[in-house]
């Protein structure tokens, strides 16, 4: 098997699956992260967030979000060519992630639409969960990817 | 008509819209982002990014969506009952956002799913579109929320 940083359009098939390493989240990074991009209550303070809907200090979703890209982009995956988005469909936050919660990327590869017209870049649609240490999904999201094939493909 | 940050569920219709504040995104929020949760050469280094396909420094997809948050916080939307979010549908990156850029955002409530069964929360969609400072979309994406009915209301 190709080592994953080294891997293009073409190497991909359609249920191919990865892993990422983990990340620990502190309490600290949920309130910097709330303090610059979503200052409410329930991510800023632990007093404050014990008496909101969350019942506790809980991480902004845009804070999972932007774990999950760091934790894709440590794996390897598509370092080669770069993790390009063109969007996301289907983002779901379905758990809430605590002070001490440690994350993981589950990927698997759902659809892939080849280059046409003689075009280099393909287009990869990738199903992300976002697993905390009780294996439970704290996200799901479906990322939809710009991937270019091998360039000087043989193709005889 | 109410000041936004005291509207609840029933304070909304269908075809609603509202436009925030501005934000100004440079080169040093660019990579600093970056660096913690986005760490490809082009949203870190303009000699880098460059060469890279984006021809010059870019900001993270989720740079932009956790920026497009933060207007929406400090705009008082639904400061009243907290912006609460199940998910977002159809995230799109439309066009990529440089340093100097100001980024402003528009919303427009799309669905509006009444509270049943005596529960108190209804679901709001809202499309929210992150536009720059040519009056061109830079994101685009549709926002599920989780929006409470007004406590005490009179039913009579």
């Amino acid at each position: 098997m190709r080592h994953m940083a080294d891997r293009y359009f073409d190497d991909f098939a359609v249920g191919d699956t990865f892993e990422t390493a983990t990340v620990v989240v502190t309490a600290e990074d949920i309130s910097d992260f709330a303090r610059r991009f979503d200052p409410q209550p329930w991510h800023l303070d632990l007093a404050t967030a014990a008496a909101s809907p969350f019942g506790g200090l809980a991480a902004s979703g845009w804070h999972t979000t932007a774990l999950t890209m760091r934790l894709i982009v440590d794996s390897g995956f598509l370092r080669a060519t770069g993790i390009l988005g063109l969007g996301v469909d289907d983002l779901r936050w379905l758990k809430p992630v605590r002070p001490g919660d440690t994350l993981r990327v589950r990927g698997e590869v759902l659809f892939l639409d080849p280059p046409i017209g003689g075009k280099r870049t393909g287009i990869m649609r990738v199903q992300l969960t976002t697993i905390d240490q009780h294996d439970e999904a704290v996200q799901r999201e479906v990322a939809i990817l710009y991937v270019p094939r091998r360039a000087h493909r043989s193709t005889t």
